[in-house]
């Protein structure tokens, strides 16, 4: 039998606040024939194994028109089923930056095969292989780089990280402890309290929901911010700022508090900017890019691998098993309903 | 006569929205004997020459309790008369680093004395004397410090520069110029935009009043911003991040929108400060003494008086005359009623 299942969620609409399965989401049921399938030159079959599940994904791909009708895309991992490309053999392992469906099988066109990186097997001896959906490849470049580029920690400093639960906050946090920093995380549940103060060692960790930030950041950052790595971007940043300490950074890498309100009119508005010229504080941006192909992306994968094997970074994932449980697993993501990194698995390997 | 006239204006309280000149402001009528003062150790008479009006003032002094009833102080230039300090002679001229008062004669205290640094007379040859109270001085330096750290220009780059015919925007704007960026300037009057076409020979300038920014910015800025030189704050800043390019650097100077504005509540909130995320542009305040004796300070001074000599860089000066009318030409300044740097007289030299 050659014809075989080859289900993939399209994106039905864009969504108004927080997506919904059934409304903005359709999990189509189509077939593929490998066996049958003519390639064109250069390009390739994958079985998807992986699927990351970022918050990305809900401001960039599901706010954009021009999508809506077709298969999602993320970053993932998957495994050459057949390939028309002297590249890859069948069998061998790709990470995907950013470019593979949310569906079970792949066809890849020669003009994407560039954002398809192969993986080395020999290094990811005792680690797993869910591991390159993120924690190895962009996810955990992006917590590395912005850290280091942005926030510039130094030892004896505090930083403050929010989501800190989240699949950045995890890895922010761990590398500001093993730089000699003050952890400080703000969660949105006692269990993720727990989680960081008790498996990722954070010096303090609190739950959002049951604090008063301000009380919070005095209480838990008495020598006040150094670095504040920014995962939720409106009332809580503006709240970090009047915190921060003279030549604080703050490193901007996502807004979850903001993505789901779609009129520009309704977002937070940051009142308090002003602090930044009096304590000379950096507030800067990023995306998953910039640091790929630079020499933070060499130090990175130095480093990484060295603190997974010795222990000094554990990483958990939240993992939805199933093509059909991936939009359900993104939502919760989104609602910060689990611990560790959310992540799809499709298939074994 | 040893007895003379020692004018000062004292710090009456603190306003609230825009100071005025009587209810903010006392001139005091003083004397001093010079002659028969008793100097304690290090200590110094000075006759103030030059103050320079800035808008700090507006919010650092001007907002603060501790100060009320004080005269008030900033930075100027001026002559020592009497010195019981082995580092200064009479007839000496220092630059002061915000500490000298409002009045025409300034007993120095021990204490102090480190705010003041001498000015070395033989660099001034053929420049004017009051280019010290701030071009010269911590003006220029922040200027330029700022543009070239925080902003980094680069040829062929635009820079946008707003409150472009004030103190701060003549000099980074005409300091663009010298890199080889495009250089567009908002200001408050026409006469200020011919200024800054015809004078400084901006690429581009506009009315802000006259205008709406954004499509002022859409149309002198048709390759977006790379740098946004920012003095105002508030709905300029917001607009402006909206066109701003990918990696563009804002540099917080100031926030003249915002000053008056005693209620945080009552701020402006910029509200699309997720663009800073998908842009990865870098914002970053600063204040005047971070580029004090760095290297920066060193190429500044090379550059600023190769500048001037050369004709590269032009400066206007608004000058108020006689200690009576610092607190309206501190008002003016504030109000954008003037073209160029607002100082005060008070002295001949």
């Amino acid at each position: 039998m050659t014809v075989i299942s080859n289900k993939g969620i399209i994106f039905k609409s864009i969504p108004k606040g927080m997506p919904k399965v059934d409304e903005n989401f359709e999990l189509i049921h189509r077939t593929i024939d490998i066996e049958n399938l003519n390639l064109g030159e250069n390009e390739l079959v994958l079985k998807n194994l992986y699927l990351s599940l970022d918050p990305y994904t809900r401001f960039y791909n599901l706010n954009n028109p021009a999508l809506v009708g077709q298969i999602i895309t993320g970053f993932g991992v998957s495994e050459v089923v057949k390939t028309n490309n002297p590249n890859y053999k069948v069998g061998d392992l790709v990470n995907s930056y950013g470019r593979i469906g949310w569906e079970e099988y792949s066809h890849v066109k020669a003009d994407v095969t560039s954002d398809f990186i192969p993986i080395k097997k020999e290094l990811l001896k005792g680690i797993p292989l869910s591991y390159r959906v993120s924690l190895l490849n962009v996810g955990g470049l992006t917590s590395y780089g912005s850290l280091m580029v942005v926030g510039k920690p130094k030892e004896g400093e505090t930083i403050f990280v929010s989501t800190a639960a989240g699949s950045i906050g995890q890895i922010v946090g761990q590398i500001a402890k093993i730089k000699g920093l003050r952890v400080i995380g703000s969660t949105g549940s006692d269990e993720k309290v727990d989680f960081l103060l008790n498996e990722l060692k954070f010096d303090a960790a609190f739950n959002y929901k049951k604090v008063n930030l301000d009380e919070a950041l005095s209480k838990h950052c008495p020598n006040g911010i150094d670095i504040y790595y920014d995962n939720v971007g409106g009332e809580t940043l503006e709240v970090a700022i009047d915190h921060c300490n003279k030549f604080a950074r703050i490193v901007l890498c996502g807004m979850t508090s903001q993505y789901n309100i779609t009129d520009p009119k309704e977002k937070y508005g940051v009142k308090n900017l002003g602090n930044l010229i009096e304590k000379s504080i950096c507030m800067q941006g990023f995306t998953a890019g910039n640091y790929l192909g630079t020499d933070i992306q060499k130090e990175f994968e130095k480093d990484i691998f060295e603190w997974i094997k010795t222990g000094k970074i554990i990483y958990k994932e939240n993992v939805s098993v199933g093509i059909e449980n991936v939009p359900k697993g993104f939502i919760d993501m989104l609602n910060g309903n689990s611990i560790g990194k959310a992540i799809a698995k499709l298939a074994d390997y």
